[in-house]
């Protein structure tokens, strides 16, 4: 057994695939968001502008948020100093879950150090306190979702992504004594599509099933106070738990659920990935529960990310640009090729400035490449116009094929090579 | 089916068993650390004392940390804005990797938002990518490690704790060929007791396997620079992977591993718990750099802890409480039931203003439940003769049982009523 040789192995199989990930070393800045710094392998380093952040609405930094974490990392200290049971949990933390709790108007939350590990942690331990329960996951549930199916060790059954008639086969076949939890999102990062939330709920009805939606890429930006997609179509109080972060639109750190309070004080009492892990730090407490009442009061972030978007899409589809058909503020443009994809990224960002990180399998499926677009209120017309000329002539240079997106997530070539790339029908 | 019943007496049977956990709202004091504000579930307010924190060298409130926290979340706002692959790799995270690495003498580092993380999704990794891997678990592994098994789907045995003979028969018959990842830690974090590194390093280059230990109730506080348990023994060059955290006594938040530049990749580029969550935020990255590279070269903090440690053990001895035979600066005191663990640190708490969280079932074996008491070098002798007059008073007041410790965790009683207890066979 040679230990060292097998690791090499494996790296080595990740660059004959061409998707080895090189991560960009940025440094942003504070009050000129989306600018940031990029310091490239060679030392050297540039301004240059970021497209592809999980900052939605740019409240990272927001001022009153900054100032939160500032004053209370002075007045506090820096980190939690343990566990939530023993001596972790801060008051700006339990206040945090006061406010989410009330953000989607249900009996209690519970905050994790990441969006990753309250799906996981959750997930698990609720199908794992259900005798017999089974699972129904959406095929294209994220990687966080999947490892709370997989460690609760229960029985899962995929259904195909947003397809009703196949979840509700598998609902029927289940019977309505069996448990079963629905698990899926309401928006798909990678596409930004959405799911059929009430008739999802719907079916739960009909068939006795408990529902756990994901909203981390819908929290801040939907719904009048910014509860996400379920409180924009009227059924927050029908989804039995709803997972979000402070991570993404919010600005900060941090993921949580929100649900009844037995269930959020089974998951409190029952989870590993919960009980033996250091609380989030007060600092962060205090910023994501500033930026959550801003949100719960503010459209203007919402309003303008949701313009800057339609304007991203619109302009890049009047180029030619095969923009993924989104029904959300995420702005996917194919390029079904794992290398041309890394190229067209290098390139934006070497001769254009321009940031957009290439997404390759396996965050999405092979033959799916793209390069994900995410227009904040901060991304300015100019900007959008500048990043338009860019892809432009990056899909130009490289030869990679424009034209509109098909339902199948084939594009319709008007130009260049053909491409085509579909859904594999496993996943989840 | 009926989910909400079945979740209320999933939380019946813990009130039941006398390990339902109440989490105290504390909010910490920087600048009069180990003093906090305590809020009572009445809403009444009192400062306290805190003698059961992680943040064991009171890092947490050192101005420079603070200070390079809060200048950073000024500078570079308050999140990190994505994942390490998707624009969240942050210029201070980048320097904080580099700092690790160079702390433990090993050609590479990878951050995690937490050490539970850290250890799930490193062990599970490599065990993976190792071809009919066999992880070899100490029977008292944390439930990370335990989660990094599990999670890893490979054959595992559990050795008998700190047990040289019982991890050389598992060695031996498994032979030379076959992958072994031998995992454990430096100190057990519940008893202060430390394995036998260098005999452990031994076996494993007698028999070829790879070996992980867990250092994260170590670094900052043992060897030369603070590096933990392996850099006081010696032997950092005779571990493959090292695993430690920045929330305990460097005093702010996330794990990491240390290890050769391949195998670092490898989990970097394999890892979903690493891969698809956001990165750490740019000032938690700077304020945890700067606590390491202050404790590279500060002997103080090490000193001072060592010495009030073993005041606090030598002033409990002496006036008759059971301290368990601890090597390091963890102070257990054994109380043997969960219902009086709780109730003792009830008293303390509301009597005598002193916090120190009861240690229950599943944290520590049934039957050993334990107050775990972790002197920092801001506890002075006075702070420490206050602890011991309180304790004395809530064992004679409830009746616990006074005397010394023996190496079964049995209390050889001097006075009051009999109690035993016995850490089980099973485990890991």
């Amino acid at each position: 057994m040679n230990y060292q040789e097998t690791f090499e192995n494996a790296i080595e199989a990740l660059r004959d695939e061409k998707r080895y990930r090189v991560f960009a070393d940025l440094e942003r800045i504070a009050g000129s968001f989306p600018k940031a710094i990029w310091r490239a392998e060679n030392g050297l380093e540039r301004e240059i502008t970021v497209w592809c952040s999980n900052d939605y609405l740019g409240m990272g930094q927001n001022k009153s948020v900054i100032s939160a974490l500032t004053s209370t990392a002075e007045a506090m200290g820096a980190g939690a100093g343990g566990t939530r049971n023993i001596s972790g949990t801060n008051h700006p933390l339990v206040q945090l879950e006061r406010e989410l709790a009330d953000l989607h108007q249900k009996e209690a939350a519970l905050v994790f150090t990441s969006g990753f590990v309250s799906n996981e942690a959750a997930i698990s331990t609720i199908a794992k306190l259900l005798p017999d329960c089974l699972i129904l996951s959406d095929q294209l549930n994220h990687a966080s979702m999947i490892a709370g199916v997989r460690g609760s060790g229960v029985a899962k059954q995929v259904w195909r992504h947003n397809d009703l008639e196949h979840l509700e086969d598998l609902l029927k076949a289940a019977g309505n004594e069996r448990a079963k939890l629905i698990v899926f999102e309401s928006v798909y990062s990678m596409d930004g599509d959405v799911a059929p939330i009430e008739q999802i709920a719907d079916l739960a009805d009909k068939y006795n099933a408990m529902t756990y939606i994901d909203e981390v890429h819908a929290v801040g930006m939907y719904g009048e106070r910014g509860a996400g997609i379920c409180e924009r179509d009227g059924v927050m109080d029908r989804i039995d738990v709803i997972e979000g972060t402070m991570a993404k639109a919010f600005g900060v750190m941090g993921g949580y659920i929100t649900s009844s309070q037995a269930i959020v004080d089974a998951v409190r009492s029952y989870a590993p990935g919960f009980i033996f892990t250091t609380a989030l730090p007060p600092s962060l407490a205090a910023a994501a529960c500033t930026s959550i009442r801003h949100l719960k009061t503010s459209q203007i972030e919402r309003d303008m990310q949701q313009r800057q978007a339609q304007q991203t899409k619109e302009k890049l589809a009047a180029a030619g640009l095969p923009v993924m058909p989104s029904q959300t503020h995420i702005v996917p443009v194919l390029v079904a090729d794992p290398d041309l994809c890394k190229k067209a990224s290098d390139m934006l960002l070497e001769k254009h400035g321009i940031y957009i990180q290439p997404i390759n399998y396996p965050t999405v499926p092979r033959g799916t490449e793209r390069l994900r677009i995410t227009p904040t209120p901060l991304h300015d017309d100019g900007l959008i116009d500048g990043l338009c000329d860019a892809l432009v002539d990056v899909w130009e240079t490289l030869g990679l094929t424009k034209g509109t997106v098909d339902a199948n997530c084939r594009i319709v070539a008007e130009e260049g090579r053909p491409q085509a790339a579909l859904y594999p029908a496993a996943g989840g």
